[in-house]
């Protein structure tokens, strides 16, 4: 059971980006960017206006916190030192990075942007005030392959996913409220999993529990992102569910259209063809494949039932330590790969070994939203399903 | 009992933008930001790698959503015009946002950023290829000084917040799953506060519940942003909680230290200067007052204690539509409201009737943490708290 990420997955990221950095002109690469900064050294840190600047050189890793941050990161074994300003604007968060960046004689870096983004609120001075700065999206494009240790981790998160949403299911009945089953279902399984892995659990969740399940019901799932409304449920609502798990930073996404009793005749209609259109995408899947012609593919087969202009958005996307990642299933994928917007080039467009893709081509009418998202691995040789729960109509009819 | 801030807010806010629209040679004023365009016309959407442009002129109010926004958007009676795109990067967002402007006549913009925020992955062109781009913060500063009504929901938030805190505390006791209790009074709260607004309840949750109650446990507690560790709860414990409750998109903040049974002689020690702290920077609150001279006198009042080693963060921050925003009481407040990286000026270094503030003071030593917050407004002639949970030792010891 694998619920921890081992240490030797930093060394191999820290090793990938020293060997990166060692073909530019770059004394040390820099981020900014929270969770690129737990990629590569396993530090988890809430990004606020307070920022926090990662150095890594050819020898060392440094890193600049608020006060507040010290204890945790100093536990941390692959960082060699750590610095750190009292708190902002009071402290002076670039001057510090770039002093810790002086003190190793680095003149020029590779950051992941010019200074702090702009979060709750920060402002501040552009690194490139201090040094040379060039930018660089490594760690973005690195995390699109997920290794076997990375694709273990979404793979137990699936698991209690599932159990989250099977505890939806069971805790649904006509008359009582949407959000509470969401908030139940969430609870029993996160203390299930909780139980289940003791110690082998890595803590990553501040005042609530790793899993999260909920839906939302009736119209409101006519809007792929909708609310979940303050209404009691009805005979033949439609519930679009979502439940996912936080195994040691990594997400998978579950969701599925489901009925409160009956399906009528048109939410029959909708769903299979949707479960169709998932189930063309997820034979289409595969190392090599272009990802556009997986979201062609679907298109086409709406476009051929003649309900084309009731998809709202393409088929889906990369997912690991962040929700959403790119890349993304979406036809014009390919053309994005070449543009001058990216530093990506003709051989991102297609799929390789150790991706994992949310697979959620979705039906919206007037009335109410029929998608399912599973989470599919792309292997060396074909595809692995981590996600589990049944697609089919009579397993998402709740009697 | 406000529950959903009046259309009437939007109105006021618009004539303002468009105000200062006029005292520029800019033909548009335009957001990228989720939550700058929230408070611009009250469509609330989830910030991703799917762009979102919201302009307005001295007439019209027009907007550029992904096509899986249309329908929320279409029912907004303050957007005069919804264009939009299928998807990222299929889509071409920020050409269709210079679309839009071009059918306007618009060739110069004052925008929040040069083209769209690189969340989740986004990449694309900088706005200033297709129109004339200054920069501006106008609603990051708006959102300082609250209005009557928004301040009526940020009470509202706090009623509810007590609530989720109360659960906390009833649900407590030696052999609880501190995750479980935080997830149980999350949901009790929640159900309690959705039965009591009915209607009056403003749709703006997905999944889950509108009240967020928990806390971290024990040795977690001595990092500020510890998490939520998977280990029942002894007698002795130090709890540090968190409660909050989303009320049309506004939020308050409610922490306590609280004991698991009897505190010990250090645990009471560092509580009571803690809660003097905290005391004394509500004192200092008010119309007129620098925000650095409630942070300086916290740090001399902990310096004359002999633990001002250990304070790891300054005292608060405004709240409303986020969690945290700027203005910060931190000793170097002032200095940065006057430094080359801001718009600000001396006139901003002052508390000024609106600002709702959290204050919270903490102390950490090597076994636990202790720290309140508060969620206090500044009034014309004072201050109104607006957390009401009880602060001495005596109601946070739960036997």
């Amino acid at each position: 059971m694998a619920t921890k990420l081992p240490s030797s997955e930093f060394s191999t990221r820290l090793d990938a980006i020293r060997g990166r950095l060692a073909d530019t002109d770059a004394d040390a690469a820099v981020w900014f960017d929270a969770t690129s900064i737990e990629y590569l050294t396993g530090f988890h840190h809430i990004q606020t206006e307070r920022p926090v600047v990662l150095a890594v050189t050819d020898d060392r890793v440094e890193i600049t916190v608020p006060r507040l941050e010290v204890e945790r990161v100093q536990e941390n074994p692959r960082i060699d030192a750590v610095h750190h300003y009292f708190d902002y604007p009071g402290g002076d968060p670039i001057r510090t990075a770039a002093e810790m960046l002086s003190e190793r004689d680095v003149q020029s870096v590779a950051a992941d942007g010019d200074g702090a983004p702009g979060v709750m609120g920060y402002e501040g001075p552009k690194l490139s005030e201090f040094v040379d700065v060039e930018t660089q999206s490594w760690v973005t494009r690195m995390r699109w392959e997920k290794t076997d240790a990375e694709v273990d981790l979404i793979r137990e998160s699936a698991k209690w996913a599932n159990l989250g949403h099977q505890y939806l299911a069971d805790f649904t009945e006509v008359g009582a409220h949407p959000s509470t089953v969401s908030q139940r279902a969430s609870l029993e399984a996160s203390r299930a999993m909780l139980d289940t892995l003791g110690d082998r659990y890595a803590v990553r969740v501040r005042g609530g529990g790793p899993v999260h399940a909920g839906y939302i019901s009736g119209r409101e799932t006519a809007l792929p992102h909708g609310h979940t409304p303050n209404e009691r449920l009805s005979e033949g609502d439609v519930l679009v569910t979502g439940a996912t798990a936080n195994v040691d930073g990594y997400y998978s996404e579950l969701e599925r259209t489901m009925f409160v009793g009956e399906p009528s005749a048109d939410d029959v209609h909708y769903f299979e063809l949707m479960l169709e259109a998932q189930t063309i995408a997820i034979d289409a899947l595969g190392p090599g494949v272009e990802l556009s012609y997986v979201d062609d593919e679907v298109n086409d087969y709406f476009e051929e039932q003649g309900v084309l202009d009731l998809a709202q958005h393409h088929v889906g996307h990369n997912i690991g330590l962040g929700g959403h990642e790119p890349p993304y299933i979406d036809s014009g994928w390919g053309e994005h790969c070449t543009s001058e917007h990216t530093e990506m080039n003709e051989s991102d467009a297609t799929m390789a070994p150790g991706h994992v893709y949310t697979i959620e081509p979705g039906l919206y009418t007037e009335d109410a939203g029929y998608r399912h998202s599973d989470t599919v691995a792309v292997t060396e040789t074909g595809t692995e399903m981590l996600t589990f729960f049944g697609r089919d109509l009579e397993s998402n009819i709740i009697r």
